[in-house]
């Protein structure tokens, strides 16, 4: 019987999936054009905000890719960070102290 | 109306809030127990594979923990990117070249 699969480990899958799904079954990384389809299709809003094809090429920049390379998953694997640490700081408690009194 | 969120979306907004779970709402971070806790829900295969509290105690050094200190979120990252570079591994096409010949 098939182990049930966490949410975490699936989390884990998808985002490796969505990147070979991206590049089709016999690459190991994206040209430019797959890497755009990926990000318009799967972080919209981050397509939207990065300001077309300068913006592009600064994510890239910031993403250790050179130009003419193709995106391997650890430069895929950077944005992810940078998205992921950005959220977590959006939820994360703020630190400063509590400056009110119990009475 | 709200927008539809993407599978990689989903994915990485996931990975931040099991790991906020894990922490409780106060926290930015994760006690010893409350990382094997996460382990053992959201990472079963890896807590059986890692060898009790040994194979815990070098999986925390290899995510840059120091004795005593909370596992932090780039800390748990750091496991995460191992995990999905693993996987990416072995869903890639191989490269050695194939040495039959078509009759």
């Amino acid at each position: 019987m098939a182990e049930k699969v966490s949410d975490l480990e699936k989390a884990i899958s998808t985002l490796v999936t969505e990147f070979h799904k991206a590049g089709g079954e016999n690459s190991n990384g994206l040209n430019t054009d797959q890497f755009k389809n990926l990000l318009s299709a799967q972080l919209p809003t981050l397509a939207k905000t990065s300001g077309g094809e300068q913006g592009l090429s600064t994510m890239m920049q910031t993403m250790g890719v050179k130009d003419g390379e193709e995106i391997s998953f650890s430069s895929f694997w950077k944005l992810i960070q940078t998205q992921a640490s950005s959220l977590f700081d959006q939820m994360s408690p703020k630190t400063t102290k509590c400056t009110c009194v119990m009475l």
